[in-house]
């Protein structure tokens, strides 16, 4: 049952994460109610669907916000024109193509004064919040990432992530400096980076990044989307006091190997409540962070070329 | 002669840049004095040389600033030390390697009390301030920027500008990109880019940009690191009003084909002026926005791969 001031949302952008994520949350929760979706091709039983928002808005006004599941590079047109239109917006991850798009958002949302909010959704994950308050008095000697995941498994098909501006490997490795970037007491920069880049496709598979915190400590990551086997979404912080290793994406958390009991959670569902929470409060919740240091990397760093991928 | 008061600044790396333009215009000004240089080999006679700034200011604790003219990978740590030692900190285009080391260096600064300056020479071309002036009440209808110059003739042998994070042909055209995000009244984002590397490099010699401003207007760009016979460095800004051409890198100006009448200028100068002013106001300088669509660029551009470059 939703409640009768539940904020009423569209959906855009059918596709897996929308399906797979978005639908069931929404589903769950009482206070959003899923009123439509816009999308070139998906739709969902039982929900009016849309080609474009101006459709949906002149079909339904009562609309007061929209997901925007849609890839990266077209995010900024529909985001735009949805707050311009009056609507409030989540943008899935990453919040667009650029940087200075993302600036553009932030600038139209305070003009419309609707609520804008980029998402990280590993940043929900359980072990998060208990890793950042257990680093947040630690000495931490260095910091390393392993994002390692198949590509085939859980991208099957979409082409969109190895053009331009879909960021290959970077895809799921910005989740992972999402959580570096939120547990991590202090900033870091990259120093160098290598990314390796399938001769025929435009998107790195494969990176190894070298930042260094604002005390000088190292932070490292490798990035990998052409993993079989045992897939791997590990941060490992090494302090004075011990290791802290948040396993599978943040859903883990062991510190000297001891597991630790973490409260059940889901990801969306936390994105959710900050959703409602930011538009009840009439604000905006604008980080770049991760963002930032995936530009840093495509700017800083060596170009590989690779083995052909083919699906 | 030199004002009892003026700066006392220490001028790092060099090269090209710093022998072409700071050093003739710190000797031109009465309120800046160059009282030493840090370099690994570079050195100018008459003035005490040291190879790291630790050893400059150990022998000359009276330097109160540096101006950083090495390349731009390494200058985060040469500023961060500078700043935490207590010195004012003139960086040269473009401020840093990464966004994540300028937000840093920000920090930096802020906690030290120190003033920092983000130059961007071609912000103090002749032309600029009044094509900025001019176009501010105008409908602009398009705009188009036209960078064309031969490295081997303006960068001999500067093997950094092709390596990882030199930029290659975005070395000179981040100057472009200084100018436009200045005159133009609005701001834009990339839509698109093709960036061509030779094979031999890690660096684009030739790029198309397409970008769009806040009020839909195509804003676009062809950089050009190969071209020999007429160098070309123009911005054409077309409006229902006419047209405006910022030529030779913004030295000149016409409106409609008429050349516009200039004050006498000199880019370093106001450089210069402008950081003296800010360190006695204690203040500082931060601005990112032709280093973010260069980031940009990176993110979102296309690759193609072109002939091997030699010098």
């Amino acid at each position: 049952m939703k409640h009768p001031d539940a904020l009423r949302i569209a959906l855009v952008g059918i596709g897996k994460i929308a399906r797979d994520q978005h639908v069931p949350t929404i589903a769950a929760r009482p206070d959003v109610d899923l009123v439509a979706t816009v999308s070139r091709h998906g739709t969902l039983e039982g929900v009016p669907a849309y080609h474009t928002l101006q459709e949906a808005f002149a079909a339904q006004p009562e609309i007061e916000a929209v997901a925007l599941c849609t890839p990266p590079v077209g995010r900024h047109a529909l985001a735009a024109t949805a707050l311009a239109a009056g609507r409030h917006v989540f943008l899935e991850k990453p919040p667009a193509a650029t940087l200075a798009e993302i600036e553009d958002l932030r600038n139209v949302a305070q003009r419309a004064q609707r609520s804008l909010f980029t998402s990280w959704h590993s940043r929900c994950a359980a072990g998060v919040a208990p890793a950042r308050a257990w680093l947040a008095d630690k000495q931490i000697l260095r910091a390393h990432i392993t994002w390692k995941e198949d590509i085939r498994h859980w991208h099957p098909g979409q082409d969109w992530i190895l053009q331009p501006g879909g960021m290959g490997v970077f895809d799921p490795g910005i989740n992972a400096l999402s959580i570096a970037t939120h547990v991590l007491p202090r900033a870091f920069a990259l120093r160098e980076a290598e990314l390796h880049t399938p001769e025929n496709r435009q998107a790195p598979l494969y990176a190894r990044l070298a930042f260094v915190d604002t005390a000088g400590v190292p932070v490292t990551a490798e990035f990998d989307f052409l993993q079989t086997g045992h897939q791997r979404w590990d941060i490992e912080v090494d302090t004075t006091q011990g290791q802290l290793l948040l396993g599978e994406g943040g859903a883990t958390l062991h510190i000297d190997g001891q597991a630790q009991r973490l409260p059940a959670s889901s990801e969306y569902d936390g994105l959710y409540r900050r959703f409602v929470e930011l538009v009840r409060a009439g604000e905006s919740e604008v980080e770049i962070a991760p963002f930032v240091h995936v530009a840093d990397a495509f700017l800083l760093g060596a170009r590989k070329t690779s083995a052909p991928f083919v699906w």
